[in-house]
């Protein structure tokens, strides 16, 4: 099973949240942060102005499968002691995109110099919180054990609007042969606030994807024949209806460069 | 939705399980138990000598799924108190089936006349619990909007073996739309003592179905393009592992007549 994610945990990796934040905080580690803090909730990154952030806020909670809402900064607030006592969301995360009415204008690896008393801070759950359990029930995924980034497309089926946010939903993909897409049903119905169970199987056609060898993000990983390809709710959503609304000003985490919380996955099992 | 299904159950069937009971014992009502009791668990029948009562209860403890144990009498007993106070299985039942050898020798509405002092009486879970959770969760069900007989199949997949009970799992398939489908596992999956989660999903050829349009018992009910086949284990496993082992005797209920008890499908929730 999955020999690259392996190699990957097996090496001196930060096995702890603060470890981790110190690592990126003062180490100067700017690369993905996959395998830090084996166990923890690793977020999405979305940072607006105040003037945005309700709106926001009422599109994460009209659409709770996409944009699964760990935790809400008050304005002008770096930190968010719910999900660590000493995150500071300005320097934790390896690397950011900065947004100036919908056009990257730079990848720091630090945004102290773009805060804003205004800024709302948005934490929003991922899929690595359902993989690792997933994996834990020997559950293969393919992308893990290609070493390849999960396959993602927008879909047919549109996201609730509000205010200017709405766009379609963008999935992600696992092919998985019949008896542990039902399992995984299951495992991943155990974790809503990380995107939950899947919201299609098996035809990707009914929701508006023509080629399932050629995802509109992410790298392939083609469904075999005694497989069906199962589709999640994906954090790119988000991430996808902020840059079709070209925000006056926003920030975002770098793909992969994720925010390491203390909060341990098993903490948002339903059960 | 389900005209036919509707149409039975505003009728003046027996709403309580004394009452339906009553209506078989002494009313001589003697057709199928479908719409009684709404609500209430109804089950299949299986009565063994005590010769092969253990092979049979380590057979159902081997095979839950197709084979969920919802009560065992002891031997020459002919009351099944857990199900419900007044219960005789002698009489309960609208008709049975009566066996020597495998081959079925009456279909009687009535069993005191071939009760024995050895004879161990096997109530087994059946779909009509979690259909009626399908149906209040808004799933249509195809072969109740139809009218017809679930379809279902011999798979490729065998049973574990207990003595002389073996051979293939039978599979009861009803057509979803993918969403519905993901419902559905979600839904079955609270109810492991009624069959439980299904055991696969979208792909017959794998589980050794060649045609999806013809079963081996049951009606049709064929997929649409927008559905995939979705399939549980069933309770007729049971019933065809003892035709094939052709114990000396056993007593089963007749197709569609089953046993109708005074716990409620509610009770069988794990959560």
């Amino acid at each position: 099973m999955a020999t690259a994610a392996a190699e990957r945990l097996r090496a001196e990796l930060p096995q702890t949240g603060p470890e981790a934040r110190r690592m990126i905080r003062t180490g100067g580690f700017v690369g993905p942060t996959s395998g830090f803090a084996p166990g923890n909730v690793q977020g999405n990154l979305a940072i607006l102005p105040a003037a945005l952030a309700t709106d926001f806020l009422r599109f994460c909670q009209l659409n709770p499968k996409p944009c699964p809402l760990l935790g809400v900064g008050a304005p002008g607030d770096w930190r968010l002691p719910q999900l660590a006592d000493d995150l500071d969301i300005r320097t934790d995360l390896p690397r950011y995109r900065v947004f100036r009415r919908g056009e990257c204008i730079d990848e720091p690896t630090d945004i102290r110099g773009y805060w804003r008393e205004d800024l709302v801070t948005f934490a929003i759950g991922c899929s690595f919180s359902f993989e690792e359990a997933l994996l834990q029930e020997g559950i293969e995924l393919r992308h893990i054990t290609q070493g390849t980034t999960v396959p993602m497309w927008r879909t047919s089926i549109a996201t609730t609007p509000a205010g200017p946010f709405h766009g379609p939903l963008v999935v992600s993909m696992r092919p998985l042969k019949p008896p542990d897409a039902i399992r995984a049903i299951q495992i991943t119905t155990r974790f809503p606030a990380v995107h939950g169970a899947p919201v299609h199987i098996g035809k990707p056609e009914l929701i508006g994807i023509a080629d399932i060898t050629r995802p509109d993000y992410g790298e392939p990983a083609v469904p075999r024949d005694d497989e069906l390809p199962v589709f999640w709710a994906c954090g790119v959503t988000p991430q996808a209806v902020i840059a079709a609304a070209k925000p006056e000003f926003c920030i975002t985490h770098y793909p992969g460069c994720m925010l390491v919380t203390d909060r341990r996955n098993t903490e948002f099992a339903i059960m």
